[in-house]
């Protein structure tokens, strides 16, 4: 259980030395996810000692080429390094089309499953589900065709009571399941032993919602509602909100407001624009609005 | 007059951290040119402080990603610099389509002209011509459709010889640039005086052969005999020859023997792979074939 999300990039616009475009990579109840994958997002897989081979999840937020220029590089990496297990790609129509292409045109069709489920709809769509975590499509308002993502543990098995079980010697290990699973245990003798007399209850499920790139979306409120982790886009600080409309970006600010209206329980700032070289004024404009703030860079490790 | 040409990336196959897949920098004769642009490209010409906005032509030798998956992303940005001067990329057919198709789904199209001419011919091809310069395509044989270039310089005007001029008080300034041109100089009196008196023979005109990626090709010999510098590429050394066939690579040791057959000034070594740590051992195969052998190594400049 629990989250661990590994800032790679998070630069808006062009790759420039030490400032990568939007890549993260999100360890969540043993699932090892990436999302958005700007133009070098390979090496700084490399330089964080990700383990490439266990990503089976990728999830694109919109085709702008700073979340997404690295994909078939990565690809295709993937195919060199002789991967063979599923790949799953999540992002806007389109995105099977480009990367197939130039599979095509270099003649490297991968060895691997590679599959791609293509997005259109402008409603929150859960897109995937196991029985680990779930993802959900947070619809967002950009220049293009774009989602945030919700992605959430599922509520894990009760834990066994230890010191409850062990004077009951007719419960076995192999009944350990069903504890864990909610059932009360029956004795020979007809007597029930209630479930929450053996277990304690499971760890509260984690959640991370990812939200780049959008202009102010106070709609986005009621799905990522009491997230333990919120990503918001901040490109801009009000000093240049008159950008924010035609670009349909975010400032700091609007980001705060979001976690207030929310009522999350951490806000990570990112996205910033190559306009300000001290990324600190983001993290202070926010905190008008909403106090637990943290500035994403890469190589930052955030854990829930 | 004159070759500058900078190492950017020089590995195969995948970018990784210090080690960058194929592009470079050349100034030939006061034009601005990039060959080749792996992933991270960009980045690159950040890091050499290339003057990005004066490059106006690109050659890409063939469509695997290691030699054009960072070309999209180098576009883009372009734009984003707000350039106007027009952009011309030279390709393989289809570098269009999957350009501009990215470009269209980033609802990003560039501001400047960008002109591709697709490359389909099996022949050496003069492709790009101006007073300066001429390039011409080097056919090459690998797994898809590839071509190296020769960039050779124009053969210069002929320099003033001041000394013979001084004494001659009827040539005037404006007459100069006849004399540059080769032509004799007529005096009043119907003297003629010989443009080999009045003037020098210009700087020999330089010339750069870029090859890669190609299995060994004695056939492109003809094409590239005497060049000042010759790129060739050294994927393995003669310990993997027996994976040139499938590769359509060569070893160090053939690249050796092509500079020795085409008689060429230098020699460089490049698209190393990762099999092997140490790259001087391929400086060290070649040079049993071919004394004056150098390794690209990123940012190394060569000046011819």
């Amino acid at each position: 259980m629990g989250i661990q999300l590994t800032i790679l990039g998070c630069h808006s616009a062009s790759p420039r030395t030490n400032a990568y475009p939007t890549a993260q990579y999100l360890k969540i109840n043993e699932r090892h996810i990436l999302i958005d994958c700007g133009e070098g997002t390979q090496v700084l897989l490399r330089q964080q000692k990700v383990p490439f081979a266990k990503i089976k999840h990728i999830f694109i937020s919109h085709l702008h080429g700073d979340h997404f220029f690295g994909l078939v590089g990565l690809i295709s990496t993937f195919g060199l390094l002789d991967r063979r297990t599923e790949l799953h790609v999540y992002g806007p129509k389109g995105i099977k089309e480009v990367i197939t292409l130039q599979l095509k045109l270099s003649k490297s069709w991968t060895a691997f499953p590679l599959l791609f489920h293509e997005l259109n709809s402008n409603e929150s769509t859960l897109i995937f589900e196991d029985k680990k975590i779930s993802v959900t499509t947070i619809p967002l308002n950009h220049r293009v065709y774009t989602n945030g993502f919700l992605f959430e543990e599922k509520t894990a098995q009760r834990k066994l009571n230890m010191s409850a079980i062990g004077p009951e010697p007719e419960i076995e290990i192999c009944d350990y399941h069903n504890l864990k699973n909610g059932k009360d245990f029956v004795k020979q003798d007809g007597t029930i032993l209630k479930n929450e007399e053996l277990t304690l209850p499971p760890q509260d499920p984690k959640s991370y919602a990812f939200c780049s790139d959008t202009s102010y979306k106070p709609d986005i409120v009621p799905i990522i509602e009491g997230v333990h982790l919120l990503y918001h886009e901040s490109t801009f600080l009000e000093d240049k909100k008159n950008l924010t409309e035609r670009t349909k970006h975010s400032t700091a600010k609007e980001a705060g407001k979001i976690a207030k209206l929310a009522n999350v329980k951490q806000l990570i700032l990112g996205h910033y624009s190559s306009r300000y070289s001290d990324i600190t004024a983001f993290q202070k404009e926010a905190q008008t609005e909403f106090d637990n703030v943290e500035l994403a860079e890469s190589g930052k490790v955030f854990v829930v």
